[in-house]
Formats: C-alpha cells, sequence, structure tokens
C-alpha cells in the first residue's frame, strides 16, 4: 500500500470522520451535546449541583468533574454494565475529561459548585474519549450560560475551548481519528488534548506492541493539532463561543 | 375540577402520550428500539450469548434476561451512577422486564443462548419500566428475527407479544399513563403487562399515602386492558409480527 | 382432579395454612412477633431510633422502613448468606412490607423517629413476604404501644392495619395461601396487601409460565380479600388494636 | 464485695446460666439445634453438600466450615445488617468455630463433601461464640447420624465432642459464663474451647483494659475445664453420642 | 528424635531466631520500626491524626488501632493483593495488634487523636502477627515521643510496653518462635503477646489437628513469657524507654 | 531566579536524583529489586504462575502484568489503603506498568504464565511510577532469567529494555526528574517511557493548571529521552543485560 492511498473508508490519512456536535439533547440536562465523529456516538450531559467535594470545602473555588461509562449494547459484543466494579479504563478516561475540561474554567469566577458532565456512550467505533472531551466542553459551556442567564454568576468562567482527538500510526502510516477497525491494529495510538490558541493540554501516546521514535511522535502532533483547530472551529460555530 | 377535565398537558384521562418505536438505533446490537412515551425515552439492545446461566446449564433450553439504569442526567435532579452498589428500585425492574420477556418465549425453540435485553433510560419522565418492556419485546423480537435469518434457529421462538402501560389515581381521578408530575402525586400506582390477546402477565398496584377499593383497581385495570391492545398494535405496525 | 378435591395438606381452595402470631419473643426488641404461616416461620423485630434518613431531615415527620433476610438454612437447599451483595428478590420483598406498614403510620404523630421492622426468615415454606407483612404489623404495633407507655408520644400513631396474602393458579385451579410445594408450579402468583376495612395496599400478579385472564384475576383477588380480613381479625385478637 | 459474694443473677462465680440443647429445630437442614445459655439463643443448622473448595479438591478429604452472624435485632441496640461487608468480629467468630468442628472430625471418613454449620445469634446475652460452639457440635452430629442413615457413609467420622464455655475477670473476681452485663466490664475476657477427654482444642484470653497475671490464667483455665467436661456431658445426654 | 535435638536452623527449643528492630526507616511516619524476626521482616509505621472515630468523639480520649496487610510477593507463592475484600486473617490480626497496643496506652493523657500502626509484611517466615506487635510498639514509641517533643502532650502516655512471640509443638516438641516450615507443620500454634512487667495481654492457643492438654498448654506459656521478657529488653535497649 | 539556578536541592535542571537498582532484595518472589530515585523508594517483585487470564487462552502466548500501591504510611499524610475500592491512580498507573513491560517481551517464546510485577511503594518522594517501571524491568529480568536456569525456556524471551522518568515545567522552567515539592506545583507534568535503543513506548504529558506549548514539549522530550538513556545503562550495568 502507498503511504498516500485511500484508508478503508476513503478517508485520506489527515482527515476526520464525519463530525457532528448536537447541543440541547436531553431535557433535564442544564447543558448537553451529543458528540459523534462517525459512527462514535457520545450523549454529553452538564450538571450544577452547590457545595464542592469535602476537600475543597471553603476554598471559595468551584470543581469540575467527569463519569464516563459505556452503555452495554454500544460495543461490537456486549460489554458488561459497570455495576459492582468500575473498569479501570473507564475511570482512566473520566480522569482524562476532568483534567481537561478543568484547564479551561476559572474556579474563582465559578464559585463554589460542582459541574458533572457525564459522558454516556451510545455506540462505539473507536475515540470515545476524545469525543467525549470534545462534545463534553460543550455540554459544559451550555450548562455555564445557562447558570448565566439564571443569574447565578455575571459572566462565563470559561478560559478558553478544549477538544481532542485520537491519531496513531497502522500499517506503518500516521493516521488521524482511527476508527475501531484502525484502532485495533494500530502500532501506535496517541491522544491529544488542546485549546483553540494552539497550547497543550493533554498528550498521551502508548507503542501497542512496539516502540516509536521521535520523528513519527512528532508527525502525530503535527496531525493532531491541526485537527483540535478545526475542531475549536466546529465548537465556536455550534456555541458562538470565543475567547 | 371535574372528573373529565383535561389534564395538564391537555390528555383526557385515557389517553396514551404520543408513543413511538423507533427500530435499529444501535449499529452493534442484534436489535434495538428507541421507545418514547411523550417525553420518556429508553433505548433498548437486545444481545444474544451462547450459553445460559450455571443453574439452568443443560436444560436445553435458553435464557431472556433484562439490565436497567437510568443515565445519571435523565432525572430532573441528577441521579447518582449506579456503579457502587445496584439500587433496589433498578433490580426489581428489571426483574419485571425479564419475567415479562420470558412470557412470550418459547424456551426449547429458543435452544441454549442467552438474550440480555438492556434497557437504559436517556430520558426519564414517569412510566420508564413500561416504556422498557414495551421497546424491550420490540429489541427481542428484532434479535430473534435476525438470528433466523442467520440461521441459527428454524423460526422465531415468540409466542406472542407483551407491552405495558402504567396508570393511576391523581386528584381521585383514575388516569392512564401518568407523567412524572402526575406520577409525583399519585395516590395510587399501578403497572400493567400484557399480551396483545387481551392476557395479563403482571399486574402491580401500590397506594402510595392511601389504601385504594376494589372499584377503582377495577377501572385502572379497564383503563390499562384497553391500552395494551394499543401498544400491541404498534408493536404490530413496526414489526410485522403477527401471532 | 376436580375443582374442588382437596389439597396436598387437605386444605380446601379459600383455606388458609393453621397461622399463628407469638408476640414478646425477643427480649431486646420494642416490639416483636413470631409469624407463622404452617411451616413458614417470619421473626419480625420492631426498633425505634431517634432521626430519620437524610433526605427527610427537617420534616417533622417519622420513617418507617423494613429489612427483609432468609437465614441460610431457612430453605431446602442451603442458600447464600447474603452478605458480599444483596440479593434482588430481597430488596423488592423490604420495599413491600416497608410501602405496606408506611400506609397506616401518621407519620407527623410518629415524630422525627426511624422505625425499623427486621423480618428475617426462620423457616420457608411459600409465603414468606406475606408472612412478613402480617407479623411485622404486630411488631410495629407492640413498638409503637412501648413508645407511648415510655411517654414518647401522646397515643399511638396507626391509623389502621394491614396484613398480606399470597394467591395462586396451580394446575388451573385458584388457591389461597400456596405452600412451597404449591408455588414452585404455579402458573399464575400473587400477593395482596389489604386493610381491615376491606380496602386494598398492594396488588402484585404475575404469570410465571403463562398469561392469565382478567376472571381468574378477580377470582384471586375475592379469595385474598377474604382471607386479609380474617388476618386482621387475628391481629386484633392478640394486639387488641381496634381502629 | 466478697470474693464468694452471689453474682447479679444469684449465681456462684463457677456456674453456668441455665443451658438447653433443643434438637430438630429446623425442618430443612440435616441437623439443628437451639443452644440456649440463660437469654443468649443461637439457632445451629449443619446442612452438607457435594464436593469441597478448589484448594482441597482430588484430597479425598472433606471439609467442615462455620458462618455466623448476628439477627439485627438480637442486640440491645439494633446492630447494622452485615450486608455490605463482613464485620470483622463476625469473621473471627466464625474460623474459631470452624477450626473447633474440625478438630473432631475425621475428613477422610467424611469424604469429599463440605459440611456448613450456620450459627444465627437470635438473641445475644453474651457468650454467643461458646453458645454457638456447643450447639454446631450437636447440629453437626446430626447431620452426620443423617448422612449415616441415608448410606452415604457407613458411620459417624466423628472422633470426639467440642464445647466451649466463657470466663472472665470482673472486678477482680474469676467469674464462669460471663452474661452481657458482666462481659461489658469483664477486665479479663476469655474462651476455651475444649472436648469431652480433658484436651482443649482452643484457648483465648483477652487483658480488656489491664493485663493479666499468669495466676490468674491458671484458675480461670480450671473454671473453663471443669465447665466444658459439664456441656459434653449435656450433649451426650440429647445426643446419645460418647467416644 | 530426641526431645533436646537442635531444630532444622540449628536452634535449640527455647531459643528466638535473630531479632532486630530498627527505628526510623521511614521518612514520612511519625514513627517507624522494622522488626525482623529472622527472614520475617514487618514495616510498622505510626501515624497520629487530630480526631477520633465517631462512636468515641466528645470522650476526651484517644484512640489507636492498627492495620495489618502482606505483600503479596512476601508469601513462598503470590498471595492475592487484599483489594476486594479484606480476609478474615488479616482482620483478625489488625484486631490483634490493636487491642495489644491499646493495653499501655493512657488514652485520657493521649487526648482525641488516633494512632494508626500499619503493619506491612515485607516477607513471610512464619510468626508475621507477633513480629508486627513486637515492631508496632517501637513506632508507636517513636510517633508518642515526637508528638511530645512537638509539645502536643506533656509526656509519654505509655503505661508500659508490649511484645508478642508464637509458640507451638511440632513433632511433639514445644518449640519456641517457629518459622514457616516449623509452623505449618505445628500440631498447636500460640501466641502470647505480654508486658515487661511480666503481666499477659493476650494469649491464643489452636489444636491445628489436634487436641492439646494442660501440661503442654503450661510449657508453652514458659517459653513463651521467657522470650516475651527478652523481647522487651531489646524494645527498652532500642528506645530507652523503661517504665 | 535565572533559568540556569540550581534546583532547592543543588541539582541543575537536567539532574537525575541519586538512582539506585538493588537487585534480589525478597527471599519469595522470582526477582525483586529495589529502585530507588532519592527518597522514592519502590519494592518490585516478579512472579510467574502458570496459565494465563481466560480471554488468552489457548494462544500459546504469555501475559505480563502489573500491580501498583503505596504503603499507607509512604505518603506524607497517611494515605488509605486501597483494601474497600482501588483507586483510579493506581489503576492507572498499573496499567502503564503493564504495557511498558509487554512492550519488550516476546510473548510467544515465554509460553503460557502469567507473570505478574507488583510495585509496591514504601516512600513516596515523587516519580513513583517511573521508578516502578524502571525497578520492575530489572525484576521482570531476574525472574526469567531464573525461569530459565530452571529450564522452563530455552532463552531469555526479552527484547529490549525499558525505563521511566518524569519531566516537567516548574516556575517556568523545564525540569529532569521531579520530587515531590516540585511535583506539588509543577504546571507541565510529563512521563517518559523508553528503549535502550532511543524508541518509545509510552508519553504522557498534563497542563496542571495552564496549557503548554509544542516548544515545551519538546524541550521536556529531550530531557527525558536522555535521561531514559542513563537509566537503562544503570539497568544494564546491574544486570548484565544487552540487548
Amino acid at each position: 500500500m502507498t503511504l498516500d492511498a485511500p484508508r478503508h473508508d476513503g478517508r485520506a490519512p489527515g482527515d476526520l470522520r464525519p463530525v457532528t456536535l448536537t447541543r440541547n439533547v436531553m431535557k433535564n440536562a442544564l447543558g448537553s451535546c451529543m458528540a459523534e465523529f462517525g459512527d462514535t456516538r457520545v450523549l454529553c450531559a452538564a450538571t450544577i449541583e452547590d457545595g464542592v467535594p469535602g476537600w475543597r470545602k471553603a476554598s471559595r473555588k468551584g470543581w469540575v468533574t467527569a463519569e464516563y461509562a459505556m452503555l452495554p449494547a454500544s460495543t461490537s459484543t456486549r460489554s458488561r454494565r459497570e455495576t459492582r466494579s468500575r473498569k479501570g479504563r473507564s475511570m482512566e478516561i473520566e480522569r482524562l475529561i476532568g483534567r481537561s475540561l478543568r484547564a479551561v474554567v476559572n474556579m474563582q469566577a465559578l464559585g463554589e459548585v460542582t459541574v458533572t458532565v457525564d459522558c454516556d456512550v451510545i455506540q462505539a467505533d473507536g475515540g470515545t474519549r476524545t469525543a467525549s472531551v470534545t462534545g463534553a466542553w460543550v455540554a459544559l459551556h451550555d450548562a455555564l450560560a445557562e447558570w448565566v442567564r439564571a443569574g447565578r454568576i455575571p459572566r462565563l468562567p470559561l478560559t478558553g475551548q478544549v477538544a481532542a482527538v485520537s491519531m496513531g500510526v497502522v500499517d506503518g502510516r500516521c493516521l488521524l481519528d482511527l476508527d475501531y477497525s484502525e484502532d485495533s491494529r494500530a502500532e501506535v495510538d496517541m491522544n491529544l488534548v488542546g485549546c483553540a490558541d494552539g497550547t497543550l493540554v493533554e498528550v498521551q501516546g502508548t507503542g501497542e506492541r512496539i516502540a516509536f521514535d521521535r520523528a513519527q511522535l512528532d508527525a502525530l502532533l503535527d496531525l493532531g493539532q491541526g485537527a483540535v483547530a478545526r475542531l475549536c472551529d466546529l465548537q465556536t460555530e455550534v456555541t458562538g463561543f470565543r475567547k
């Protein structure tokens, strides 16, 4: 296969799948967003509760956290409901989403409330964590905007946007936004969380079966940074937010 | 209020909310159905796995079971994710769904496989358990039809349909298909699971704050049996199934 | 078999097993009752603690709850001790007992205390949940009477009595108060919780292998309502309570 | 107080409370015994299941184990049901009961079965663990006798009897068989498990608030050994067993 | 084998293994001690936190507790990490360590703080619980001395020392301080916790496969009391504490 | 502060703390290593068991996994023992260690066995996960070498070495191998796992309070890659391994 041959679904190596961010999909949540990256669909819902966790009490600062789970039928073979004990993978992902969102929230301006963004994977086809981050920011934005409208805070306590994308090396080629069939045979698997201004919030790269070299790392980062910028543009388009 | 005054949303006492049953909403499940009763939305997905639970081994019969959970953001105030310990209410509901489905499956004809129907409440506005039963039957039907198409069994091992609806006494009036605002102040709360032929599978009635009399019970059952028939018609319409 | 042939233990279809309600069987509980329905024996013990669950704080109302468990050796084959995770069935039953008792307690008059009625099945031979409700009311009555005697409340905050009985369809016949051998092959299984004045608190009917029709439901309800009246008489006899 | 003044209930320092061992109290268990030491009542039930725990497989030897729990209402203030996590105290006690019983069972003669003796405390007034051991032996004996009667084993695989009693130092005096009021203010708390032939199976002594000396230990052991002999006589009386 | 033949490692029946108590082995703990009895190595670390458990609130007294665990690789075959559910054995041992330490602490003088002594077994070769008690006292002493130095309390709230040793009957011989190879085939297994003044805090003896007689018990206690005195001397040597 | 001013402990920005890797520190483990990076001390122990997890059965390939935990007293304020539920952080770390080790093991050559490397943090002063990876490789190497010596496999199934180091941005400066005081106020926190040949296995970078730019990322990676090479040299020195 030549290096610039189209991928199994016709995309070029640096193409994102069709991405849609649909707001206001849940009646009861303050902010909500269905994030779709191809067949991957994640329902993100942000709720705000008064008070902060015990360790943060009396700090006059807020807190932003996330929960992540997959519906049992979201995967190609039914996965077990996480009711008895949490899976390590889910905990790892929800910690990532939480850190990413906190990077762009002014906690002092938020005040002593806790924002929880639930990311529930309705359908999984690769890249669920990056779709979660990208959609979670929209749900967070909308919940905060609602908080402003309700007169609870004078202005949006957001210092920027975060969006995320996956990259990987498959059959020696650096590809953007892997779907499940690509992800499951990738040699290198990366996730990048970044801001609209080009800065980075989180970089995670793993050699699944083989180690990778610095040149590959650099090429993947280039692909990812470009895509994060495009995803931030899309967030701006649907929410109107601009820092 | 006169007894036949319209309800807060304009419905007559014996009206269902707008009900839709949308099939094939999940790429990975063998059968799936989004059941909507007004603003209540439940995603039902049926998967089939080889083998049966230990206690049923060597019986040459299959097994049908259900799992039920609510997304944290599905309710008006965020509910806690059931990851540490299951809630009694959810276990009670998933046992009801399982029993209802098993009433219309020929286990011998199914063979030694386990069908699991996951009912995940996306949005809750009253009647989630009855919407779950009604949608779960459609997901079950479609998964079994797929199993037939795949040559795993010669014909559909279904002996009938099941659908369910809630009824209740609110301000002294017998009402059908309560939404959350009605349900939360109902004096009597009932659920009826029935078949297309008018027989009953499950009757549950509870006096929430007051006891009720036999005449009220009879009036509620009348309302429910009529509605179950209409819901079975809708199932037939979307699946083409007729016993 | 003719429809009015005696049952395997000689009872007529509408007969209860011998029922005894023995009070004051536990030294440490405020109220206690050993409820026996034939070989089914349930130890019911009511204790009162100051304070109410968090969600009910500052309501000036009390709370009544129940816990239900079976001794491992109470069943014909040893059942597992519920120490790791609660069984769904037990949670379902203790929710039923709690709702039934709350239907006849004036929570305002009770004041901010929590009454817990523990129902521990010593020996199981069918109908453990209905024996639990019937005996739990006696234990509750006695604990509240003790509370009155101790000067904690001026008068008994009970608005009535609750008792419960099971019914079922076995080999096509409608039977009252099933023992284990009948229950395990019943086609329809019902439980009725009612008050001394003939009103109903809870109705639960399930078609175990087949659906049932409205005429059967009505016949079972008739059997059950008569039996609940007789059980309430027995409660009155042992406690002296009359509304 | 002089050293030989009667105790609060009139007993002399070396007196047991009234002890009764009532057999066949449970319909479903192979062997059962209600052990009463004064107001302490423990229901002991022995069941036999085919097979042994995994680590003992293929040993051609049996296994004997015990479970111990208190009914919530057995204690003077309601204790929490052990459904979420086992209490360390209960696990410690059931390990003691199991070891005691295993000391007098010929595991080879028993064959590859597991005997479980459930000890459920119905009423607690001190000495529940020693009443458990004493009653558990009777339940075990009766279950094994039933096993012989059923032709599963040719003869009783018991090499002896075990019985247990508590002792303690209260207000400087060495006392036998402490009730709760004595136990709760004892300076030293001991339990002795022994056989009919005067040998010892288990000795446990703890200085609760103060350390004790060797002379006190010796005096307590003397009291205990005498009582164990009397309890073994009682076991012989009710079961007819004599080694 | 003659009764005074040397043991497999050359020791006489009444010999301890080489014992060392090394202080200040952890940078972050207030007091710490590596206790080594031959190849058995236990890391004991004492920390002090303000406040006491709920049930002891407003008592103006402190609390001392212990936690015990084995590193998975400490045993000859890897043992499972106790992350899901605690093992009964570990809970039993940490309760023993806690009781032993509390016997020599003046809780009033300590004030409303909680001392936790963590005993983590780095390498297990028999006698881990007795090494834990012996080392835990040193860690406790050092933490309390640090508390005095910090001006939190005027003087050491210790009323004495506790040390512990194991004894057992192996091949009919009474031996002191069993290593794993001896312990695993011991007929009788004992543990003694005692004070520097010769008094006893805890005695535990178990016949593993056979019952034992009073003469053996007395001989084991003699061996143990002598050894506890020597271990207390060693504690005095390393800490300088003398009551 | 100028950019090349010494750090609080005198190190230059690109200096590692003193690192020692001490082998054979545990009697019972097949391979063991105490890894020390300054005051951080991690005990790594590798054990090999026959068989592989269920999902890998019949693959003829082995499996390598890791477990990570901190002793409660390892941190500056006592951390809770992870006995009830695992901490997300620990699960994240042990997944990282496992992936890192698997990158250099030939699973086919290993055969159907499971190697578990336990990493227990004895003392924590920053960089516990990177010390774990570095020491775990040594323990793994030694266990595999022992497996070769025992004739279980013909040659070492290692395809290379892995070592890890942390980097971070503190007060705007890029620093290598952060200790706790630096780590707790770092703006950017990175971990790099790499091989002796300069290739990378895992890259993780997080902006803790602020986002970072690509230039900083590149500078940190440069620091890290140099350090990994030095750590691999040290591993070679102590084990003699060279690919």
